[in-house]
Formats: C-alpha cells, sequence, structure tokens
C-alpha cells in the first residue's frame, strides 16, 4: 500500500446548499465521501480535516495551521493532496513552497469552481487528477485542476475563465 | 396524446450555482432539460416560461402575469404544473383558486427545497408527482411535493422541516 | 403517517451489473436504497423482499407467494406497490384482480426497462408515480409507469416500444 | 494547446444496457460523451474510433488495426489513450510496445470493469486519470486504472478482485 494524505481546508469544492439560508456555505466534510466513489485499491489514504472555510477568509493564522500540518505529516513523507478554496489556493503553495526549501515529496493543490455534488461539478475531476499526480510528480509544490499541472510559482487563477492559467 | 401544461416562474427548483458570484441564483430555464429526463410517451407537454424569479421577489404584477397565462392555457384547457418558488406558492395558489371559480381541470404548483441537479436535490422527485397528479387529479389548485398532495386553502410552508404540512 | 407496503419480486428493476461474469442479473436488493433518496415525511413505507427474480422465470408457485404476501399484508390495509419484471407483471396482476374480488385499497405493480442506478433508468421515475398513485387511486389493480395509470386487465406490453400500452 | 487521441476500441467502459435484449453490448459510442463532462480546457482531444468489441472477440486482425492506427498518429506524434476492453489490454499493449521501439509519446491503454453510467462505474475516474497521465508520463506503453500506473509488461489482470495487480 502507499500512502497518500489528504487535508481538507474547505473552499467551494466542499460548499453545500444549504434549505433553510437558500445559499451555498462550508457545512460539512463532503470529501471523504467522494473519495470513497473512487477505486483506489493499493492507496492508503489518512484524511485531515484542518478547517472549513471560504479561501477569502482564509487568515495568517490558517495558512500557519496548513502549514504545521504539513510539517506534522513529512515526519512520515507521503505525497499529499490539499483542498483548498482557489480563490488564495496559491498564497499558501506559494507559502508552502517558501517555507519548506527541502521537500522530498509532491505537493498537490486542487479545488473547484462547482461544489461536489452540483451538476457540472469539476471536483471530483479534480480529486482524481490530483490522486493520481501525487503518485506519479516528483518533489514540489502544485496546483492540479482541469487536466493541467502548475508548478505553483505559475499559477494564476483567471476568475473569468473560471481557471487557472500560467503566469 | 393527452396534453399538459407547464408553466414554470422560477424558485429554487430552478436555481443555478454561478462560478463567477459562488452563488445560487436564478439564472436559465432548467425544468425542459429535466423534463427530458423522464419517459412521458403519451403526454404532449406545453412548456411556457413566465419569468425566473424567486418567489420572496414576486409582486402583485407577476402574480397578474401568472393568473393571465392560466386563463389564456384555459381557452383550450388541460391539466397544468406550475413551478414556482415555495415561499409564496401559497400565496399565488389561492390568487389562482379565487379568480377561477369554474375551474375544470386540476392545477398543480410544485417547486423544491433544492435545486434541480443538486446532490440530494427534491425537484425531480415533485416534478415525476406533479405530472402524474395532473393526470390523476380531479379540478381543483393543489400544492404536490414530496409524495404529498394539498388542496392549496390546507397548505402551510414549515420552513424549518423544509416541506409542506396541513393548516 | 400513512402506511405503504412495498413488495419487491426482482425484475429489470432491481438487476445490478456483476463484474465477473459481465452480465445484469438479480444480485441484492436496490429498491430499499433508492427509496432513500425520495422525500417521503408523512409515509411510513414497509418493504417487503418476497424474491428477486427476472419475471420470465417466475413460477405458478411464485405468483401464489405474492398472493398470500398481499393477502397477509390486507389483514392490516394500507395501499400496496409491487416491483416486478415488466414481462409477466399483467399476469401476475389479473391473479391478484381475479383472487382478492372485494379489494378496498389501490394495489400498485410498478418496474423499469432499465436498471436503477445505469444511466437513462426509468426506475426511480416509476417508483415515485407509484407512491404517488398509491396515495391517490381508488381500490383496484393497476400498473403505474412512464406517467400512465393502466386498469390491469388494459394493459399490455408492448416490447419493441418498451412500454406499457392499452388493450 | 496541447494535443492527446484518445483511439476507441470497445470493452466493458463503452458498454450499454438493450432494454430490448435486457443485456449490456458494445452498442455505441459512449467516451465523447463522457470525454465532454470533463474540464479539458488546454487539450485538443482528437477522438478515433477503431471498433466496438468485446476484448475477449479481438482478433489479430483487429490488434493490427489498432496498431495501423497508433502508426498513422505517430506521423504527427502525440500522447495516446487508447480504451479498451481489459481481459486482452495486456496482449494489445505488449504488441504496440513490441512493434513500436522507438516510440516518443506514452501510450496509455485504460478501461473499465463497470460501463460508463452505470452506478459505481469506475469509467470516469479511469478516462480522467489516463489523461492526466498522457500529459505527465514519460515515452512508454502503460495501463492506467484504479489509480495505478503499470509499465504494460507489469501488468496484470485479476480478474477476481476485478482490477489489475503487479507482475
Amino acid at each position: 500500500m502507499r500512502r497518500v494524505y489528504v487535508l481538507c481546508t474547505g473552499g467551494t469544492i466542499e460548499k453545500a446548499y444549504s434549505e433553510q439560508t437558500g445559499s451555498v456555505q462550508n457545512l460539512d466534510s463532503k470529501i471523504d465521501r467522494y473519495l470513497r466513489a473512487l477505486r483506489l485499491p493499493d492507496l492508503d489514504v489518512q484524511t485531515w480535516r484542518l478547517m472549513n472555510k471560504d479561501s477569502l477568509e482564509m487568515t495568517g493564522d490558517d495558512r500557519r495551521t496548513v502549514l504545521d500540518a504539513v510539517r506534522e505529516r513529512l515526519r512520515e513523507p507521503a505525497p499529499m493532496v490539499i483542498t483548498h478554496g482557489t480563490d488564495t489556493m496559491v498564497e499558501t503553495g506559494m507559502e508552502l513552497k517558501n517555507e519548506l526549501p527541502d521537500l522530498a515529496v509532491p505537493i498537490i493543490l486542487t479545488g473547484a469552481m462547482t461544489p461536489l455534488g452540483f451538476e457540472g461539478s469539476d471536483g471530483l475531476q479534480n480529486l482524481t487528477e490530483s490522486l493520481l499526480a501525487a503518485r506519479i510528480l516528483g518533489p514540489g509544490v502544485y496546483v492540479v485542476m482541469h487536466n493541467q499541472v502548475f508548478p505553483i510559482e505559475h499559477a494564476r487563477k483567471d476568475r473569468e475563465k473560471a481557471r487557472f492559467v500560467w503566469k
């Protein structure tokens, strides 16, 4: 069995529709349920929920929580997937890259433009791609979504196109 | 072929997720697409889009538009299904009942607590039920949702339970 | 709470794909799982699994099992839905009609042309319709599928059209 | 835009349920429809349907058709994904490896244990993974399914486990 860590921080990928308020919010964890829909026979997926926030609301403290959690996992190194809101995904990723200069595993940041379980969602595609990227890619920090792989320093969100582009 | 009119006014059942704003809104018509997912071999479904509004924003003018559209259809009478936001569904239905005392067909109001195409949506269930109710029920104005059939004067939305109850 | 009995006998509606044989078979019960996807807030659904057979393989004994199960339920009468293969659905229904002349509740036979959970399946539509028909229709034996309601003596399967037609 | 060739040969991944026969068969192409469900903003996917066969029925001639099609595509080299039945996927892959010693692109063979669009299908996961593998992997012939990547000479189908294992 190969291990992979999945660290969940919230973002659109985990948003849910609230019947009481009629709006989408970060309520419960969805990642685990969708991971179970994938066939991962030789993968030991260890999921950790760090927070469940819209990434526009993430603070410096929140990013330190993510960094600490990654450092903690690196004591028994294995590839990592971090689910994250797309708006500040690059900011978090750059901090990881800068603070972890001797990284020996790939860290994949991913998320979604439409929440998991909503018609037309890209969430399961991005999770699937990120888990495969975690297996194949070499050490470094990346954004993986929509069949694209960006070294973190080359990723920029294009809000209008609802996707990442090279910078 | 049996005819049924489907009049669409908006409401949660037709809301969609906007990737640009990260919120759910009444954007496009969804009803037709979901009707095509049903097997209705002897049904001549005639769909009319009247408006696409959150029912909390419906005005007296909007309700007159609905009433006029129903009257227009009644020149060639056939059962009707009206998709509508749940918050003021009873208000619209009571106006139809009061203004149309000699109704010879059933008029079914329906909607959803979670939009069509969102995980856990009750939209397709309610559409399916309403089309069957339109075939079976006698003349009158009804709310049909969640396997329940309410004559309009006995329907009350229980917001906390996210469903209609008898009054 | 209103009670409804759901008696499961198998048929296409419950077939599943077997990865070992590469064919579709009646393996496990699926009805309960799909009923849980519906919102039935005031319905007390009592499900009974009688058998899980392709209806072409149902014998006279099997039909007696169905009749006995219906009679047993009629001691505490409530509307019934019987899920059944479409090929001999009418045969079973006619036997119920003939053997139960004083029926005081509706008995709805339903099934599917494509199994529940397969793309394009009519199974959930037919279950949804049958549960509403069980609430609304008067005493008698019916086939309910595809927004159609047939008194059993007027139902005939049209195999080529993959649906029931009037006879 | 980056080009990828998708060559379709049939197999379980493309099987469909036939309402007339009650069995699963290779009827129409499904791959294109499912590819459209993925977000591939910078990918120029060129799909070619070579045949639509259960791989147990593939002949030497069929395999030559695949080899010829691959050779034809290699005149304008780009990564390739070949959808294929799992039973003889390794046989076809080994022939490609042996006949194409100077391969400069990755060729990914993939398929499914349960057809696309059937509940619990692994088809879309495998397509998603294969398209990402086609972007990342170096030259060679591989089987990619279930988050696993096998160089073709190390892939063996374990029929009982319904997956590939290392040999």
